[in-house]
């Protein structure tokens, strides 16, 4: 672990992290001494579902969806919306100017080809930045563009300076920079920068990168560079998150996101994993910047629009994401949910289930359900003996909360004229239950677990 | 980035990787000479299914679908088998016994609480090993079990000595390993050490831990023990892969997985993305061992047990992992599949696609279609004026394949006797193709892209 640095000598970045109250969940593993270069507590969000999410393979958003999509991102405060370039086609052209000339807070990008004529369709469009990109790799260079570093240069100097003089943002990003050569990568970004960019890009466009590679990079550049860095992950082995994250611990600015993490093959880094780790890592941040309550309706939105199930295992919106099954979970649960949760799920307008009618409940969460359902008078050797069966009868097939319930009055009522074992005794097998054992289904409401 | 060490002094891990040949994708920022403490090429499987994966919301496994999946588990080639406690209920113990009876190849282990009761349990089933469990997070020891560390250490002490008494295999892992105190963790892995326990875990049980907190923590660990370091890594915030990746570079040994990641809320390491990200960083060790074509038919049985859709995205198998959409990409994807991919789909058993009947289509993507379809007589012009005529029809709606395939016999038909410009104004609407333009659909079939 590095020793604490004086900060004086990093005056862009503040110490105010240090100073903010922890939340009681911050790791011990954490720094001591907050990293002056890091910004995971002042980062910008790139929205690109209409740009990176339009190379989606399924995805065809035609004008209204746009809107609706924008609007959608500009509500939750989303920093900037990143379109389709407008050289691509007429209708993605004329999208540029409807989605420019809305109003939103957000600030409105289009993404271009290293081109002037791109340049100067992008400009007339009326957005407020140009977010230019060509490939550096010698893969790239070899088999896309064909282009050397020279001529890459000389171009990339040609559109920024255009683009500057029109009174435009522009970001200057090389494609699959972690196959690029370092020193080329350097040397191209120290020239935009001496130029005046706004921001350099870093992408990874194939989705090869590791958190560890991803620090380092971003680490380097960021000696190299005064101006905004804005980094690119795609998700093919994992890490556009985790990637994301150590990218700001470096000192990245702007991440780059889509909805479900849409984009060419399965994407980039999703804007609800995004909000998810950095809730994690500064709460108060995100909380105070992002409405979060809204990446549900965003998701259901592009979800439609695209014709895909948001993912059972999706981040905050999955639908076991807030779901508590294995009886030592539950009991902690019950006690104090910062046991088993480092999201809140209220924060993100979800809620928490404690699944309970299955072989590995345990008989706090049985308890648990009996004071819900106020059966006052049975005590914790009730509750043991309750869930003792529930493990029986689960063993054969899983319960719905109303078979559990059925068993809990049952087992109450009787309580009142018999022993212990006569009672389990008269509730053999699951068909005697009023209602019929469910299969667990993919809709919470089928589900019907214990909402706490 | 670190000088090269001197590798004598740490005999246990071999140079090999340095010497072996590179693939040509390694990126120039992967450190030069190996970290000598990294197991990315010697790592093991413990994989989680039947026990994590129980833990599920949905998972209900009877015993026929839990020796179905261990079979389709053990063909895969993982290293170790984990199944749910024999205490948890009267089938769980008779699955044990059960599976451990199959003769697989991997090793067979059970989960249990750090309990002598449930020891016994674990070795009278006649399972390998023992993977025991504890918490020692100062949330855990104040909400779920309540003991405190001199107990949590004399109790382990006694129940690894028991274990290993009976010739059996034994993990001690705490939970919530992350929001514990790094004091009472060393020490209590040292002491466990040193009466020769065979691995010793972290869990971040809470999925709150990020990759540099993973690297430090398993890189002080590995100081610390001379046992083996398994990894269990909850997804809650997006890093459960990169975490898994980030303890390997740091000397871990063992990572745990489940297929799809399935388990308490969004799940753990996924085995598939496990492969995606580990064959990116030693395609040779990954597939010299484990046999990833069998991914997608284990994924499919599960996904169907537990009554859940795979994911779009999902790593490797999700329906748009290979496919190919913008123009830009495809052009490059043609000519060198390396340039945008860095899995190859065949290795997984899986095929690469390129969509074109979209805006953002490129000639070369269309003239690739031409060569397949042989009208041979069509120029490198008459692509670039088809392509054109593509993207005006799709800015309408997105083009099938048919679409474009009919567009492209109507051309090549018309333009004996026609001008480029007559012939493009014949083909007006998309109503005017053979086949009705279809929207993209989430499966394969429906989307009818190009398979190269």
């Amino acid at each position: 672990m590095s020793p604490p640095r004086d900060l004086s000598q990093t005056p862009a970045v503040t110490a105010a992290p240090a100073q903010r109250t922890r939340e009681p969940f911050v790791s011990p593993y954490m720094p001591k001494y907050p990293d002056p270069m890091s910004n995971i507590s002042s980062f910008k969000i790139i929205e690109s579902t209409l740009r990176e999410g339009e190379q989606f393979a399924n995805a065809f958003f035609d004008t209204a969806k746009k809107v609706e999509i924008a609007k959608a991102l500009d509500a939750i405060g989303v920093d900037y919306l990143e379109l389709t370039s407008p050289a691509a086609s007429e209708q993605s052209y004329n999208d540029c100017k409807t989605i420019a000339g809305l109003g939103l807070k957000a600030k409105i990008l289009t993404h271009t080809r290293c081109h002037m004529d791109d340049a100067r369709l992008a400009v007339e469009t009326g957005v407020d930045g140009v977010d230019v990109v060509i490939g550096t790799s010698s893969y790239l260079r070899e088999f896309s563009h064909g282009k050397d570093m020279e001529y890459i240069t000389d171009k990339a100097i040609e559109v920024i300076t255009y683009i500057k003089s029109q009174g435009r943002e522009v970001r200057f990003s090389t494609e699959d920079s972690f196959r690029s050569d370092l020193v080329d990568l350097l040397s191209i970004y120290k020239a935009v920068d001496k130029i005046g960019v706004n921001r350099v890009g870093i992408a990874d466009t194939v989705g090869c990168a590791n958190p560890r590679q991803v620090y380092e990079l971003v680490k380097t550049l960021r000696s190299v560079v005064n101006c905004d860095i804005e980094c690119h992950f795609h998700n093919d082995t994992g890490c556009a998150i985790a990637n994301a994250y150590a990218a700001l611990e470096a000192g990245a600015t702007h991440i780059d996101t889509s909805v479900l993490g849409i984009g060419e093959r399965n994407g980039i880094t999703p804007l609800g994993g995004l909000f998810a780790r950095m809730y994690a890592a500064d709460k108060d941040y995100v909380m105070g910047k992002y409405d979060l309550k809204l990446i549900r309706n965003v998701e259901n939105l592009v979800a439609d629009s695209v014709e895909v199930a948001v993912p059972f295992n999706n981040y905050i919106t999955g639908y076991c994401a807030f779901t508590h099954k294995a009886g030592i979970h539950a009991k902690a649960i019950l006690n104090n949910p910062s046991t088993y949760e480092i999201l809140k799920p209220e924060d993100f307008g979800m809620s928490r289930y404690v699944s309970i009618g299955h072989r590995l409940t345990g008989w706090n969460a049985v308890k648990n359900r009996i004071e819900q359902l106020r059966l006052t008078d049975m005590t914790d050797d009730d509750a043991k003996a309750v869930t003792q069966k529930i493990k029986e009868l689960a063993d054969i097939r899983p319960l719905s909360l109303d078979n559990v319930d059925s068993l809990l009055h049952q087992y109450h009522d009787a309580k009142k004229t018999s022993s212990h074992i006569t009672i389990l005794e008269k509730i053999a097998t699951p068909d005697q239950l009023a209602e019929p054992a469910v299969k667990a289904s993919t809709t919470q409401k089928q589900q019907q677990p214990i909402k706490k």
